[in-house]
């Protein structure tokens, strides 16, 4: 599968932050979230193995209550039912891998 | 696990080639390849499935000699055993997520 991002529609999840399906197959989903500056996404765990790198701007990273900055580059993987959530520090885009794939997202 | 890119020694794979293997853990693992205009990465498969993530350049992705141009924000899936190749346009930088984790990048 190849996925152009311009031809996805972008999903509103709240104000100030949404969510593109790109490329899946099998067992494998890569999802692009925007989030504003001042947004936050608090700390959750869901089943799925996550991989997510920062793309675009600052974001504060939340393991288990441990905070770490995360900028350009930076990643970090989120084993099934580990506690993680991020607070944007900056307008930022992140792109997160999951398997299996995230089937709720498409509800 | 959490991961600062520049906190990575990248890996030369060939004359204007580097590989930096990021978050890993589990069956996740990503992985960032960074490729000068001009390079190629010839048809390959592997038993790892693939997500791939275009976060600058521009890159002609060919899959089983079928051809397409992805810039970034753009995105891939390449199933196990699925041919898959890219010639870089332009300076690219491309995130890679497999499951299973390629040990043989450990090598």
């Amino acid at each position: 599968m190849i996925c152009h991002n311009e031809s996805v529609e972008p999903t509103p999840l709240f104000e100030g932050a949404t969510r593109k399906l790109l490329a899946r197959g099998g067992s494998l989903m890569l999802v692009e979230v925007r989030f504003n500056a001042g947004t936050v996404v608090a700390e959750h765990a869901h089943v799925h193995e996550q991989i997510s790198y920062v793309v675009k701007g600052r974001v504060e990273l939340s393991k288990g209550g441990n905070k770490e900055i995360l900028g350009p580059g930076d990643s970090f993987y989120a084993g099934p039912d580990e506690l993680h959530g991020v607070r944007f520090i900056e307008d930022s885009i992140i792109v997160d891998g999951f398997t299996p794939q995230r089937e709720d997202f498409f509800k």
